[in-house]
């Protein structure tokens, strides 16, 4: 096997961003800040208006984080065409709205327009690669990096690759996002959800459950994680916590004890069907408690939250 | 319908806490902190020994939080004998070992021993006050007062009365906590694992499931959260946070959105079988994890962070 071409991961300094919602705007400025060139392609008629709104907003709190050397927001150019935006990068992140069909017709797409050893990474919070690199001529260069909103924030990236992606392009996108400051999880095999989205949807679908059933609020839902449990996760996450349940016995005498208790009727198992009526009321519930608060003023506090966290905790 | 003539939640002075181990101990240590007499009881022959090293190793966070006026680790009595231990006390707060047998006929046997008019709140973590209250001579004054560990930090209580339970005592012990300086949810009807055991046990069977089918680690598990969704969760909870996914639409737009992908299979639906291979797998997980750091290395870890979290959320 010949060794691809491609920089080495500390020497990107191109990156395409495709698709400018969320979660693309969030990367665009995100490597920013690491002091990258972005171009970004979106097909929407007021992209790069939505964009450079979505940069504006980010950009205090990842200047008060500390930006790189020669980091701007006139680093970023927005290209009509997806080939021009493609052509001499050194990077590829696709963020793309979440539709198998619509995900493989444009990995395909950027797949035909961007440098045979340019890795391809797709933002895709579900799919596997294998079920949607199979139209692209150079499948073996695309790989999943799942981010997780605010991407500008969020250390997490979980990175892995489809049948047909290359180990050294798994190795490579690791080293990469690492280099570019994230913290990565590289999985050895595909995972329907990954790893923390299949934690966060069961608790989601839990919390949907209790809605239908009337037995709790949206807003106390949020009360008690973040008055509860919310509060330990960031320190240790789920299992180290609950090594803290058993006392000096640990891990192991939790589950002695508990144990028996996951045999408990706590969960509700099935997906929640999402009615109209459980839609409404999950929808209403987020703007009773969003309150006078718009979305944006609700971006800016979470912003200053995880910030302040993550200096709290000596991460940032 | 004549009202006890129990003491107002603000004139509680004595709290009788039965039951030493983390939750209780945890307990003793919250009030002793809020300016409380304590009085403890506990069956083990060490009990004290190990109550008094609970509480030694939870003051210093506490010291830092700021203690009540006249708030001394020397207002804890530790009795030998339960009957003492309740006479003359203004609240009970129970925190036995989570088997329903055990707890039934100590709830009994504590309203026994304890002046009619004295709230007695349970800290299980999952069976309901009407399973729990039935050979309560007074079972109007049992309520369940649940708390998340390490009770001296984590704010939240969630409280809720079985079908014996009189409506004022819910009131009560809800007016009680708060006046105690905790976050409380009441909840209106019983529920099986409350509120936010609902939602982290879905989280932790997920978690169970993916270790014992090899998809992640326990330490992957864990730095998923600690890097990804548990830096956002104690900032607005898990809806506000998707609420925040739809961008300006909105939960609306996230549930459009993302609302057809609640049917995939990102959820192992049954609880997990705790066979003897997981639970090896699970504590030896922990114990890498953990490293060379003791439990006690690792509470006082804890402790750190939450306590940097409640302050950097401006919450201390």
């Amino acid at each position: 096997m010949t060794e691809p071409a491609r920089a080495a991961p500390e020497q990107v300094r191109t990156v395409t961003c495709v698709g400018a919602g969320v979660i693309g705007g969030g990367w665009v400025a995100y490597f920013l800040a690491r002091g990258y060139r972005v171009v970004a392609w979106d097909p929407a008629k007021d992209a790069e208006t939505r964009l450079r709104h979505l940069v504006g907003r980010a950009w205090p709190a990842l200047t008060e984080l500390g930006l790189a050397e020669g980091a701007s927001t006139d680093n970023l150019v927005v290209e009509r065409d997806l080939a021009t935006a493609c052509a001499g990068t050194d990077f590829v992140q696709e963020s793309a709205p979440e539709d198998l069909v619509l995900k493989r017709t444009l990995l395909a797409e950027i797949d035909a327009v961007t440098p045979e050893d340019v890795v391809i990474s797709s933002s895709t919070s579900g799919y596997g690669m294998t079920e949607m690199q199979d139209k692209c001529a150079h499948p073996e260069r695309t790989v999943v990096g799942h981010p997780f909103n605010p991407p500008y924030l969020i250390p997490l990236v979980e990175v892995v690759g489809g049948t047909e992606t290359a180990p050294d392009v798994v190795a490579w996108t690791a080293a990469f996002f690492r280099h570019a400051g994230k913290s990565v999880i590289v999985m050895d095999h595909e995972v329907p959800g990954f790893i923390a989205n299949r934690l966060q949807e069961a608790l989601w679908r839990e919390a949907l459950h209790m809605v239908a059933a009337g037995e709790a609020t949206v807003e106390q839902i949020d009360l008690s994680i973040t008055d509860g449990p919310g509060l330990r996760w960031p320190v240790h996450g789920p299992m180290l916590t609950f090594h803290l349940a058993g006392g000096q016995g640990g891990m192991a005498r939790m589950l002695d004890h508990f144990g028996p208790s996951l045999e408990s009727p706590w969960t509700r198992l099935q997906a929640a069907e999402l009615t109209p009526a459980l839609r409404d009321a999950v929808v209403e519930g987020c703007e009773r408690e969003a309150g006078d608060r718009t979305i944006d003023d609700l971006v800016a506090e979470r912003d200053r939250g995880v910030i302040a966290i993550l200096r709290a905790l000596g991460r940032a």
